[in-house]
């Protein structure tokens, strides 16, 4: 696996990709790789023929009173990791080379970054869209692989993707899940042991909602109060929000029709996990 | 010359282009071509293998109060002289397929977008960005040429390269002028006998500045009094701005000193025409 640090440097490198005739798979990540990262390495390799890894703390998706200085990082591990996996190229930006003292420039996604998680985190989505964009015009890739823990990022980048006319195919990975179900993240970190006990209740109470969707309820308010009741049993949880949304403006719906997304943002202590399920009616 | 319409179409040439590569040279335009256009696509020739040129009357940089619909719009006129020219590929894309009913994605360069024409017309250069990305992720040009008559976007173009990555080279062309010095613009058409002769005193006052910072004159105040009462003199001119600021972040000089953009925008009649010089001590 060859590492890049250089942004001119992985341009050209991409560009004699391309002129050779190879496709490039793009794997950004924010580090402290886990098995969910890892399972979208896989889908790169499959559908590409050279797979680049991003490692990027992105500043501008942390808003002020976040964990942008305390973001795990282990950068030796990450390496081994995606290399054993069969990744190809490493970029690893500096962060005043992606962002220079004269930078002003923000790609934003209107109405769909300001709902869900962009209620508390109102400049995150913006960050992401801003360094994807960069991201996507540094390796120039054929596909991109996204997770689909992080389903109003996904929708949002779908949005900026075909907005901009970006010549990328997103590809999306399920959500990859410890044991008892709680969905990987390198945010897990933070947990304390009967925090880590308590959270795997998210997934639970995905799995109840689809499990009464399924037995015929179709009132999107009496899922999420169950969901809410269950997981207001666990001690160290602090919900966030628990919404039922349509996939393509993300509106709340009353009634469970078509596509909808089940989402959960949920505090364990200092930890702020989110989790969803999509069920496709 | 070859007309292509579709997005997909014009990713697919573009890509085989650079598969046999050849280098593409981008000259955006909203058509009603003159010799100020004519001379971008010469600067293309030069600088690219393959020059593409695209029509596009970008409802998203005009305001509601602006001329989009009776922009003036000549395709016959305008294909004949691009390929006379030596244009290879002109790319006419249809304005729905531009901005889809979903369309939600902007791309803005702060502080600079909101100074000299931005104080008047406050979402035009945002249109400007958010289209000028759109094209290159469509195009995929290894240079685009623009005009330094809108000295104001050419600036502000700069900063959203380097600021998103976009792997293209931005060349400036020189503003050409009419016999008596009025900086071509498809807006000229919108004047009347007596006020095209009288807008001609917008580059006189450019000149006159010149020639005091030639002569030791180093108050901005006092030029831009001077300009203001050259250009009051003409009974159809409304001045909108007369502004000398530095180039980096637009902000106004008192003193002159290095490179420095005088900039004027004035009303004759219904047209809003804008000039510049820049003077670099």
């Amino acid at each position: 696996m060859r590492t890049i640090t250089h942004i001119d440097r992985m341009q050209k490198v991409s560009d004699d990709l391309k002129k050779e005739g190879k496709t490039i798979g793009f794997v950004p990540t924010m580090g402290f790789i886990h098995e969910g990262h890892l399972s979208l390495i896989d889908i790169a390799n499959k559908n590409a023929d050279v797979t680049v890894a991003s490692l990027f703390v992105n500043p501008k998706q942390f808003t002020p009173t976040e964990d942008y200085r305390c973001y795990p990082r282990n950068l030796a591990r990450d390496k081994k990791l995606l290399k054993k996996r069969g990744c190809s190229i490493f970029f690893y930006p500096d962060v005043d080379a992606m962002y220079s003292k004269y930078f002003k420039t923000e790609v934003y996604v209107r109405n769909l970054s300001k709902l869900l998680c962009g209620v508390r985190r109102k400049t995150h989505f913006k960050g992401v869209t801003t360094v994807v964009a960069k991201l996507f015009n540094i390796l120039k890739p054929d596909i991109a692989v996204f997770g689909q823990k992080d389903a109003q990022q996904v929708i949002i980048l779908k949005r900026m993707v075909e907005d901009l006319n970006f010549d990328v195919k997103i590809v999306i990975g399920p959500i990859i899940r410890e044991d008892d179900g709680l969905a990987m993240s390198s945010r897990n970190i933070y947990l304390k042991k009967k925090e880590r006990e308590e959270a795997s209740v998210i997934f639970k109470s995905l799995k109840e909602a689809e499990k009464m969707i399924h037995d015929g309820e179709r009132n999107a308010s009496r899922i999420k109060k169950r969901m809410r009741r269950m997981i207001s049993t666990k001690k160290s949880a602090a919900i966030d929000y628990i919404r039922i949304v349509e996939t393509k403006e993300l509106r709340s719906v009353n009634e469970i029709n078509g596509e909808i997304l089940i989402a959960v943002a949920c505090f364990f202590g200092k930890a702020r996990l989110i989790d969803n399920i999509i069920i496709n009616l």
